[in-house]
């Protein structure tokens, strides 16, 4: 046979970060990118132009009218792509993983919270809210009296990185909104307000032939709704614990059938389902609750690039060509991912010779994209022995490409 | 400013294998490839066709005349462009790193040579074969009595891998190519054969503002003439030896003014300058000779991308934009790179399945290119606490890919 094509929807730093992977496995990528010289497009030399909606673009992706290769299989960067496409393309023999059945879960926050419900997979108390407005209102009231105090309405579809998301104390908050769902717009639903003690992230990998492999557990730090830091493994974190929060993200990879990378977002909370008191040092016991699903390779999981045996990248194209996935042993006892969102530099290519210098042991990696405020345009990865120093080395290095001054202890960045 | 441009000539495993590199640091590569296709072409989007020794295609690289931005610096996967033709470049301003006067001792083994001797950096005995054949013939005779035994024929340009080199016990066996050196062929140089332990390899990097960083010395394990192995670190080495290995290379770096990565192969031999014997295991003394240089990221250097915090490709693109270098540790106690020369298969991605079921912890690479008999298709890296472990799987893993049974121990291939 000849070196397999996968096709790609999405051009962004996720299809990029594909293509070292790609080439080391001799596999062909070809992209669908937004425009030219999109993220992706500047290192995937097959990245036709065309929109993840475009019923045309999409089938010339998997069966090129000029004659290359048809792709052996479809996948994604991100989750927008119309379903009922993706069912007739699985008819017509393309296989695409993950699966419409599964990606929707994916797509639609109400779709998810039913299934994962019937799982019995752990989540925030939710309801789904009425289209109708005045019967959304009452449900919203009647949650929050439910819940006290706050409760997270959210938009059903199109969210993502904080948006489509709001906290509210009372269901006029949210009117406008429910106007919106009433005029046809996406759907709501409302969740409590976990009082979560930090997030924790899964990332799991299943080829269809059924193998899955996980990641170890890591903590995601989030500013403004947006993942800016990632510590791999989550410290402070029993081996018990570790292995509840992975089985939840196994069961849900393999309940919803998905094939592919899929990163479980989670909320650690400090009390058991009882209230007890759990462990042997005193520490309330804790658990885990499920906020959200992305199936595909994910913000949390860049840490891998540099801190474990295979990335997410490397292990997303051999689990949707259904080959063996690899090993996720982490490389270094601690991995530190920090991202780079917006800078004030005209670009930032421009802080090379700064954070270089200073962090010669800091993986760099840059997107390729320009320069606007709150972008994900980087991140750095850090890892090493001391979580204190490598946390400090990776959020120095960030705050150089952002264009701001080291936050502490600019003297002694200077590696002996 | 916007992106750097780094141009590279010539389109191989070498180039391609910068290209993860070059995106990681949001860095443009554009590449002279030999045809379209080539190994380097399948992952460089700006990868114009064009012989090395091309006037126009290199000063098309450097200056396109459609528009794109001009290169910032030139460099190399290969030794074979015409020194001229860079001297003219680098006169109207474009860095060519290496330097032309650094790269001929890279491309004529008598010049190296001589430089090398002046340097005071240990070699081999030897001398250059004059062009008269009648001479030449009485020089290497007399050198063959001196040294006693055989000695190795070279060609001084346009030799690798192997290819010219003789091994000769008397003149007569090199009558052809002393007449071909006569008839305007490649000059000719005569060394003795060392009687080597093993053949040590120290990689080095250093910018043009001076900064030197070098990674572990490594063994390499050749096979006709060819890398087909290498063991990072060299097993068995104390670290004086180590150190002194090191600073051979280092001195030839500074004292050559290399810029960018070079790759310094040397002769471990078991005596001390006068056949002392050293150490205080009773093991006679090593020292080390140096064998060739390359001026370019090197087969015995692949191991760094799974097994160094920064590659050696990293490495160069950083060293030749005169960036500060990166943090040359070790991730792994132990790393070793097995090369894939030839295979039965038909494609390389044939044996997917087997090597990355059998061999979960292998880091594959695939070069895409086509199979021929002996040709460098793909390496493997594996790292780990346990050498014996470590070499057996990576050398299982090229021996899948070379479309081989396993050498042995077939069933416990897979890890738990």
């Amino acid at each position: 046979m000849s070196a397999p094509v996968i096709a790609v929807v999405g051009g962004g730093q996720l299809a990029r970060m594909m293509a070292p992977a790609a080439g080391e496995l001799g596999v062909h990528l070809r992209v669908l990118v937004e425009a030219p010289g999109t993220s992706a497009a500047q290192v995937v030399t097959d990245a036709p132009v065309g929109a993840a909606t475009d019923e045309g673009a999409i089938r010339d992706l998997i069966a090129p009218a000029d004659g290359r290769a048809p792709a052996d299989v479809l996948t994604f960067e991100h989750e927008h792509v119309p379903n009922d496409l993706l069912a007739d393309l699985i008819e017509h023999g393309t296989p695409v993983r993950p699966a419409p059945h599964a990606l929707v879960q994916a797509q639609d926050k109400i779709v998810m919270r039913r299934r994962l419900t019937e799982l019995g997979a752990p989540c925030p108390r939710w309801v789904p809210l009425p289209v109708d407005p005045e019967q959304g209102h009452a449900t919203l009231a009647g949650f929050l009296a439910e819940v006290g105090g706050q409760a997270v309405v959210k938009t059903s579809r199109g969210g993502y990185d904080g948006k489509g998301v709001r906290v509210v104390s009372s269901a006029d908050e949210a009117a406008d909104w429910l106007a919106a769902a009433a005029a046809g717009g996406p759907q709501l639903l409302v969740e409590e307000k976990v009082p979560f003690t930090r997030e924790l992230a899964v990332l799991v990998a299943r080829r269809p032939s059924g193998e899955v492999r996980t990641w170890p557990v890591v903590e995601s730090i989030q500013r403004d709704g947006v993942c800016s830091e990632v510590i791999a493994p989550a410290p402070d974190l029993t081996a018990d614990e570790a292995e509840e929060a992975r089985q939840v993200a196994v069961a849900i990879a393999e309940g919803l059938d998905v094939t592919g990378v899929l990163a479980v977002e989670m909320f650690e909370v400090a009390e058991g389902p009882d209230g007890a008191v759990g462990s042997a040092d005193g520490r309330p016991a804790r658990r885990v609750l499920v906020n959200e699903l992305a199936m595909r390779p994910h913000n949390s999981g860049h840490w891998t690039i540099d801190g474990s045996v295979t990335s997410q990248f490397e292990q997303h194209l051999r689990a949707v060509l259904d080959l063996p996935l690899g090993d996720t042993s982490t490389t270094a006892p601690w991995t530190v991912m920090a991202n780079v969102l917006g800078s004030s530099l005209p670009a930032l290519t421009d802080a090379l010779p700064d954070v270089l210098g200073a962090f010669p042991d800091a993986r760099v990696n840059l997107y390729g994209k320009e320069v606007r405020p709150g972008r994900k345009l980087a991140h750095v990865n850090v890892s090493g022995q001391d979580l204190g120093e490598v946390r400090r080395r990776a959020l120095g290095a960030a705050a150089l490409l952002r264009g701001e001054p080291l936050p502490e202890n600019r003297t002694d960045e200077k590696k002996a």
